[in-house]
């Protein structure tokens, strides 16, 4: 794949001062739609009839039409592709709509997708992604292969991006049962990878790779707040143990995190080195939003346990205000969903919307 | 009660263009004073002197003037409704003040009242209050009437809204010590409110009700750090069984959090139907703020084990910078203390007062 | 050295209305220079090059020109000080830069710093610092001066500002071997500071001592998150018991968080209180930005366990967007950078350096 694009050219037949970004239902919609509105830049909604009816139609003002799907897999097809081309429209991925649509039809989709669509491969494979952070030369933490290498508490992760849910717990002694317990699931072993688990301070960073600016920048950080392992947590340990429950790890929601000044020096070289990285894997850099997802042990070492090539939601709790990282690069409120319309808007105006779309 | 407004008319004699916020002191007073001063709506504090001096004193040009009281019962006076009659002020309540100034007290109160004043008495009775969250469709968790229905740990709730001082967490076991020993202390058994504890991410959503724009709006969310349960849980977990310390829930603090976005749908119904329910009930929608206290599960199911019919504390996080989900509605940084002085005002010119307050 | 200000005058020979902040790189130096930049204010950044390299040669615009060092020892060269002096720099000193080049160096340094210079010899002593507090009236944990005296948790802390490395956490039993320990690194018995362990939650309060106004301003909060307690605390009980991992403290990041605002009485209490016992002690108030670092129980008392005479890198969760206690002063968004070059723009201005400055 590397370097290969698709058989067709996504903007072959658009006119570039006409693009519209094309914003899906879920996940970071209404930051992306609201961002797209603070730069004059037309937004069109793209949403379930069930997504539009509980969340979107309360916000008509955010979009300048939407477009109601019976499903998501209607995405997928001809017409509705044929339609979206039609509004000379770029497509933001985002992780639920991997989730609705399965990363194979997105790869395919012929609209051209704001970002990276390479990469949508190697994240759907736990061994790829964690291959491509050691090559950028990114510590990570270390892979347990077969269970006897565990020596301290391990974390069983699924193939796929669904916000940590089926996400396991497991200690040396736990985990061949565990292992066994998903592959009676119908998971394969070489789906499933299984992490040491780390014990620090779990931070996600936010980055925007610039092909107009040439730069990589730090968008922002978030830590997540997860179910049920928060509330495990919160009671006494000896109700803990009485109750035993086994942690879950569904993500529920963000909270701002900043990191101490000197981790900059590790964050921002991580951020260049995976932009590099990716572009030497897939041919192509990041182009737009992408999240190195890790834990802070006490030397201060940050262990990337996971990427995300694309905007990942924590990046909505800057909505609207701006993050202590974009005020250092702008003089106006800027969050990622802004930051994409600002590059969308410039790359429009240059007519470069090839440096940002694949 | 259903429907029942006072005796008197809370409005009559007033001049509502000339009408003035009446601000108590503490829980979210210096937030409702600098909204009131973004949108240029007079306001006056009310205060004890104790408060005004050890606080609102730094903070003069937060407030059009202070109406000093020697002690919150003050405020039930002849003399000092008269006065604030005589302002045209509309007095905006919060939990600080029903503490202060007890429910039965402040809903006789011959001011009109920012919000749904019928709501005060509901909330005085945790039964009712979950009755009104169950009527409305919402989620709550299981309440165990009998000890023995409890089949793991149950958080046992006090009368009253004191920002979580009391609560006690008990198991199946502990229960009927911890209820024998409130008894003790004077609460009877009525009073008394026991539910299944839920294990998740505590998310407390803040509404806005609008009858001007007739909507429902979501201001934000915020976590809640209490004392001692946050220290305790930080403690290694041998430690905490030798220690044996109980763990109480005093609310000390607040922090922003986001929900992920496709709980919107369940947020967003949750606060609709919640407005419905307190129309239904008490013949008044809520009229300003309200907001609901919950747990998310690992399944992502919302449950709600709270409410509040007024402005929460944790609105304050937002002060002067908006939160993610008010820059969705509008072009200015809006947090709830500004919120309603937008609502207030625009009332005020529309000479539709009765429709904010009771 | 009551009183006793060194042996020149560290403003000597300087143009006041040419003078520009000296801004040493990480810790808090992004939005120390952001806030010049906001202000219009000229700030040189000293750096090492590796830090220039790392971090802040990707932000060329927020600072007038790099002063790059060797080492930080070079900072204390006979050159570089004259060099500083000749472009009239006031430098901001914060934890980092005590770290870098040692407290005594720093207090002997012949360039004026903005805020209390002498208060870095008392924070270099555990003991002094705790007197410092008490002295002011403020509520702190009890000492133990020997092992015997502990009846709980204790926390043992190391001299120097560290970001809480080195910190140890400690049982009656456990204690004459952790102290033995120390000692065996090389500590002293007297350096080494034995504190009761607070139970609560944590909060740490941001302070501005303006000369110009005449004031203590609150300018912010944030708790800290810590490693490897934060990932510890995160599991499950049973495994922590069966890792048996001593818990660290180092501080990894910070995430903004509101207190109760009853909580105010007791905070601006404490942080007017802070600034006369200060004046009191050195003859000079703290002139700028300093910190109170506390637990608060669930009583709401709020125990204060350590002070920064500095800006402490915790405001560095306001960058840009302002504070909800900043909104309560100002029509603009204040972050602890901008404050600090406001106050030193007008002390500019009024040829008032000599206030804001040691």
């Amino acid at each position: 794949m590397r370097g290969s694009p698709p058989g067709w050219d996504a903007l072959s037949g658009y006119d570039q001062q006409r693009a519209v970004l094309a914003v899906p239902a879920s996940h970071s919609a209404l930051q992306l739609l609201r961002g797209a509105l603070d730069e004059k830049v037309p937004a069109v909604l793209i949403a379930t009839r069930s997504h539009y009816e509980r969340i979107y139609s309360r916000f008509p003002w955010l979009y300048t039409r939407p477009v109601i799907l019976d499903s998501w897999s209607e995405l997928a097809s001809r017409r509705v592709q044929q339609r979206l081309r039609e509004m000379n429209a770029v497509l933001v991925p985002h992780g639920s709509l991997v989730e609705y649509l399965g990363w194979r039809r997105l790869l395919e989709l012929e609209i051209p997708l704001l970002g990276n669509r390479y990469l949508l491969e190697i994240e759907a494979d736990q061994h790829r992604k964690m291959s491509l952070l050691r090559e950028a030369g990114i510590e990570t933490p270390r892979t347990v292969t077969r269970p006897e290498e565990a020596t301290g508490p391990v974390i069983v992760k699924l193939p796929g991006a669904k916000g940590g849910r089926g996400y396991r717990l497991a200690t040396p002694e736990t985990l061949p049962r565990v292992l066994e317990e998903l592959e009676k699931l119908g998971y394969t072993r070489e789906e499933i990878i299984v992490q040491e688990y780390l014990v620090g301070v779990r931070l996600y960073t936010h980055y925007f790779h610039s092909p107009i600016y040439g730069r990589v920048e730090i968008i922002g950080m978030d830590t997540r707040h997860e179910s049920n392992i928060d509330g495990l947590a919160r009671l006494p340990a000896a109700l803990q143990q009485q109750l035993a429950t086994e942690p879950t790890y569904t993500v529920v929601a963000n909270t701002p995190i900043v990191a101490r000044e000197s981790l900059l020096a590790t964050i921002i070289s991580y951020g260049e080195r995976f932009a590099e990285a990716v572009e030497r894997e897939t041919g192509h850099p990041p182009k737009g939003p992408y999240s190195l997802e890790g834990v802070v042990l006490e030397d201060l070492t940050y262990k990337i346990f996971e990427f995300s090539g694309r905007i990942v939601a924590g990046t909505n709790v800057y909505t609207g205000t701006g993050t202590p990282y974009t005020w250092l690069y702008w003089d106006k409120p800027v969050y990622m969903g802004r930051r994409i319309a600002m590059e969308f808007k410039q790359a429009k105006e240059r007519h470069r919307l090839q440096d940002i779309t694949t």
